[in-house]
């Protein structure tokens, strides 16, 4: 016969479950005289991961710095996988996704894929300025200096640079600097200068590399500004402070709201 | 009567907190003569629940329809607090976050603040286009269709029509076709149109407005995609297929790629 504390007659089972009840542990009944003493037990929590929709950070992300080699490297790569916008954007977030994890893991790189070819092929923004102004964007609040000078920046460097150490076509490219941030200009600039076919290999190789070249830039900036070491260089043209004297919204006319240089789509009236 | 181990009259209170005192290291004396030898602790392991980060979904992420009029308002609200190409994106991904919630909660819209004024402030892509695309980007791997049809539209429409319910500012605003998604030549055109300073809050009056106009054609065609119902209206003006014939890349030049109107920023010359 098994009694619990109160004296009551109980079955094993029962008795079990008063003394798991009892203790959180442990109960001690009184058997014909005996204290019978249950199994001790202890509770341990064992961690047990659950899947919960955490809260990400408030904007901007802290960001930990980059190295901009590997960030290269990483866009060169991820040009044939989707495009150019998609690799500005994941040659710094995919990084930051390796290094870092969550939140940046919260981001699917894709959705910058629309900015291909200057967005859906209208070659408007380049696409590797729109995938890595976006990538800035997410981590700094103060984007627009180290953005702006990476689009200045932009404007007066020979494209491309990057060598990748394992190229997806063994091409010796030539350079060209497109004077201006848009896709259509970049890529007809370059297009004509090597005598290459828009459509052709050779001219996919030059946007893979330029990719990798505008990368490396916004991670320099990006360190740069992190370590408070950032300067910004760039100063727009002549052809533009000159059209801007009157256009700009310091002048007469205030009707133009543009950094580029007016001259590449416009004959100088004056 | 309870009484403890020891034989002590104990309440039910003080037994428990003997019993649970006793667990995780307890000794047990002789009752009656006998010697009552402790079982061996039995460890009990309870899952405890430890948040972690939650996978969001794989790309492109589930899109419910969402009321393109709400998104439009939204929008317009969003324009001044976060600038253009905030409130493009902001206009659907905030309806997604408040209708859906998780994942898209897990993005932070002024990651698209970048592309106000074209990028910046350089007159690239209309920034109430490239936030608006980016969020169709998210929740469609077919984004390409509506997001070309959201363009080519963009470039054709008389800009703005929308009227909101509590305006910011009371203005009658003229309306204006840019027949190019660059902001600059957007926003150039109204102002000329309009006899606005680019710089006037007349002109960002109307501003608010294309973006709830863009936002709501956005929600429009993504909710026809959704159906089934979408069909592409849009095509390039003879200004482009004409120039593209040669330039395009099924021409002998291939050395250009838009869909823009040429004419725009160039003299035909032939």
């Amino acid at each position: 016969m098994v009694k619990n504390t109160m004296g009551e007659d109980v079955s094993r089972r029962d008795f079990m479950k008063v003394a798991g009840a009892a203790v959180g542990g442990l109960a001690i009944g009184a058997v014909g005289g005996y204290s019978l003493i249950p199994p001790k037990e202890t509770i341990v929590e064992v961690p047990k991961d659950v899947p919960v929709a955490m809260d990400v950070p408030s904007w901007p992300w802290t960001y930990p710095k980059l190295d901009p080699e590997a960030a290269a490297q990483r866009a060169y790569d991820s040009y044939w996988v989707g495009g150019c916008s998609y690799a500005g954007f994941e040659g710094i977030v995919g990084e930051l996704k390796a290094e870092v994890g969550f939140p940046f893991t919260q981001i699917p790189s894709q959705m910058m894929k629309y900015g291909g070819g200057g967005g859906l092929g209208w070659g408007m923004i380049c696409g590797a300025l729109n995938g890595a102004l976006a990538a800035m964007n997410i981590i700094s609040d103060s984007y627009a200096g180290i953005g702006n000078e990476l689009i200045g920046w932009y404007t007066e460097h020979a494209f491309p640079v990057y060598e990748p150490s394992e190229p997806n076509n063994e091409f010796d490219l030539v350079t060209s600097v497109s004077g201006s941030p848009l896709c259509h200009v970049s890529v007809t600039t370059w297009s004509n200068t090597a005598g290459v076919k828009e459509s052709d290999t050779e001219r996919k190789e030059r946007c893979a590399r330029l990719v990798a070249d505008v990368v490396k830039k916004a991670v320099e900036l990006m360190n740069a500004q992190a370590d408070g070491t950032f300067t910004a260089m760039f100063a727009p043209a002549t052809a533009v402070t000159g059209c801007q004297s009157c256009h700009g919204k310091d002048g007469m006319l205030d009707n133009v709201a543009t950094k580029d240089n007016c001259l590449t789509c416009h004959e100088d009236p004056h």
